[in-house]
């Protein structure tokens, strides 16, 4: 197992590219991205828990209904959401692939993120697929992962190699997340590919499976979009044994997905709206797994304590109170609390009270880039982890006049 | 019912005072109050629901068991939470008070406000409760509001006139909040008085239907704090027959009560950390209460649509996407939105998606400081509202370094 470069066209037989088509007014920022397997691949899909649905996702609904897919489209810039003829234009995208490549209009996966609740125009889309697929090459990931960010600060790529039954694999993928980002939905935009050979029902198990301790385990602001989804197509072109249960392969793979999506996780949590941090909160002891997701959960979003972090002020008792909230049930009394960073680490509560602590050596710790939130609330052998960033002026900045 | 001046001294026979003893170190700031009634009175309370409760409501909860208390002792500067000796500072709090006023400790109040998890120091209070006492006065209902403040920027207190079976009765309210606030606690610190005359059983049924529609429904940053606690003292002064069942007289006394608390609330709100704005939020045409609490209250929580409001930025697809997460059932198609000031109305969205609007009229009206969003989800005949502000730079600031 280990992390190579070349993001969504890593794996065999996957072509890439991202254009400005003028769904956006800024010229240099791409706005339009396509994914193409050479071969029909597996397709799995998790989607946002939101009632307030995208157009895309609901076509996606129908057209993942068999489980597979061979290419997906995704603009920036709209959102193709709340607004009178979404599913109409959504159709239209997987069409206009469709004329353009050859595959089957309900084989593509179609995705739009940005502004909620305005009309968006297929003609920038018609007139730009000419050089969309023009473009396309096995290169190509970073010009995807550019074109589907909105505010996000740099492009989310990343990609993995293992082996399975000999055969080596590759898996990539690209995402574009930064703000409107909690846990308990699917998540934000995720692309991922994978030229491993492997039943849909089985990559749909992998990933729903993974999703319950990575994307749903990370939020920003604590709003949950309408437009998230996260899809996975495996091709196959790896020449492995297709896998169609679980068994040592089937771990192998969760494995690989497991690395790909901590990753994306973090690279997420750390480019949240305005941050100037990442945070990791892992919550041992906890007498079942819920209550150590619970715990961690609350801690990441608790808006005073993401405060404090941007301060780098070791305001631990924010920490206990969000556990005290969470709903939790948990012992107060036997609560540890520690901040670790690459400055070293800080214990400042033990057992649910402050203990002394040099003010100097936590504001050096907690003024490093990344910071760990590490929490002990009991004996007991569970434990969860869960991503998030700081709370900073530049998200009110951000978000104050997203629109204009 | 009117309101009227006189904050907490507006009912016969209460005195307050407040007083800078030192817990701060800025000299200018008043830090502990006092609050005493010339007879022995009904208390009831309401507590935080977080499981990490400051030692001050610990000890009330058992002095309190009996329904009566005549004093209550309020400092600002530190919550006495988290720490080793909490309960014996709650008790030496009470003690002093005793000594002071002859009233038996287990008649006295205690709440402590500020940072958790540093030991409060007795001997500033002790050293104070010469002053504190010697200020009680019928006109002090300012000082001690101005004493429990904490990031508050203005002092909170409301005052109303009632009559109950021809008799003249009083409430007054002080409050202190700002920040952590959260619905579904007992909430902020809030301390009311009354000179209605009512019987423990029947005040406590009063405050605790009533918190349901009133504080639980406020929310600055979806933070519960762990001191938060609401207390009525009734002293029975006006001399009406006492309450002692669900009468014409307690539905007069729950009026008052609602008046006073929705003052409150809104004062609260509006004053919330770093706040520009009140929003508050009407969420109509639910098919039960339950929901329209529901969407009311993750539209007033939602980060995202709260950094909006401070941009003064019509973007009513974040009051959809809050519907859509909140876990409240409602047809996504059915949604109205309006956002309503001083300068007019604007509808923004109707059945689920956007109607054309003037931005250039939307943000007239949302430029005012007090702005309703209202929302309808359908046909039923259910309503809700809750209270909350925008999401601003000076929050961020302000939590960002909020311990030095």
């Amino acid at each position: 197992m280990k992390l190579i470069s070349g993001g969504i066209c890593a794996a065999k037989g996957f072509k890439a590219s991202g254009v400005h088509c003028g769904i956006r007014k800024n010229r240099t920022k791409k706005d339009l991205a396509l994914i193409v397997s050479d071969v029909p691949a597996s397709a799995a899909a998790v989607y946002t828990t939101n009632l307030v649905k995208g157009a895309p996702l609901l076509l996606n609904m129908r057209n993942l209904s068999d489980g597979k897919a061979q290419a997906v489209i995704c603009n920036s810039g709209n959102a193709n959401t709340c607004n009178a003829n979404g599913i109409q234009i959504a159709k239209e995208m997987c069409k206009l692939v469709s004329e353009a490549t050859g595959i089957p209009a309900n084989d593509v996966v179609v995705a739009s993120t940005g502004v909620i609740g305005q009309p968006l125009d297929i003609t920038p889309i018609a007139d730009g697929m000419a050089e969309l697929t023009a473009n396309l090459s096995y290169e190509g990931s970073n010009d995807a992962a550019t074109a589907i960010m909105t505010t996000d600060t740099v492009s989310k790529e990343v990609a993995v190699e293992f082996e399975i039954n000999g055969k080596v694999c590759r898996m990539g993928g690209i995402a574009k997340g930064s703000g409107m980002i909690h846990p308990n939905m699917a998540t934000m935009l995720v692309f991922i590919t994978t030229d491993c050979a492997i039943a849909p029902d089985m990559l749909q198990k992998a990933l729903s499976g993974d999703i319950k301790n990575t994307f749903n385990m990370v939020s920003v602001d604590g709003d949950t979009s309408t437009n998230d989804m996260v899809t996975v197509l495996a091709n196959g072109m790896a020449g492995n044994e297709v896998i169609t249960e679980e068994n040592q392969d089937f771990t192998v793979f969760m494995k690989a997905l497991n690395t790909l999506t901590v990753n994306l996780c973090r690279m997420i949590a750390g480019d949240g709206e305005g941050a100037t941090k990442l945070l990791e909160c892992v919550v041992t002891g906890a007498d079942d797994e819920e209550t150590a997701k619970i715990c961690a959960k609350s801690v990441i979003c608790s808006s005073l304590l993401k405060a404090a972090m941007f301060g780098a002020d070791a305001n631990w008792g924010r920490v206990l109170c969000a556990i005290g909230y969470s709903g939790a049930s948990v012992d107060v009394t036997k609560i540890d609390v520690s901040f670790k960073s690459n400055k070293g680490i800080i214990t400042v509560c033990q057992n649910g009270a402050g203990v002394p602590f040099s003010e100097e050596k936590a504001k050096e710790i907690l003024l490093e880039k990344e910071i760990d939130i590490l929490i002990s609330v009991g004996e007991g052998e569970f434990s969860a982890t869960a991503w998030g960033c700081d709370l900073t002026y530049d998200y009110v900045k951000i978000n104050g006049d997203y629109r204009t």
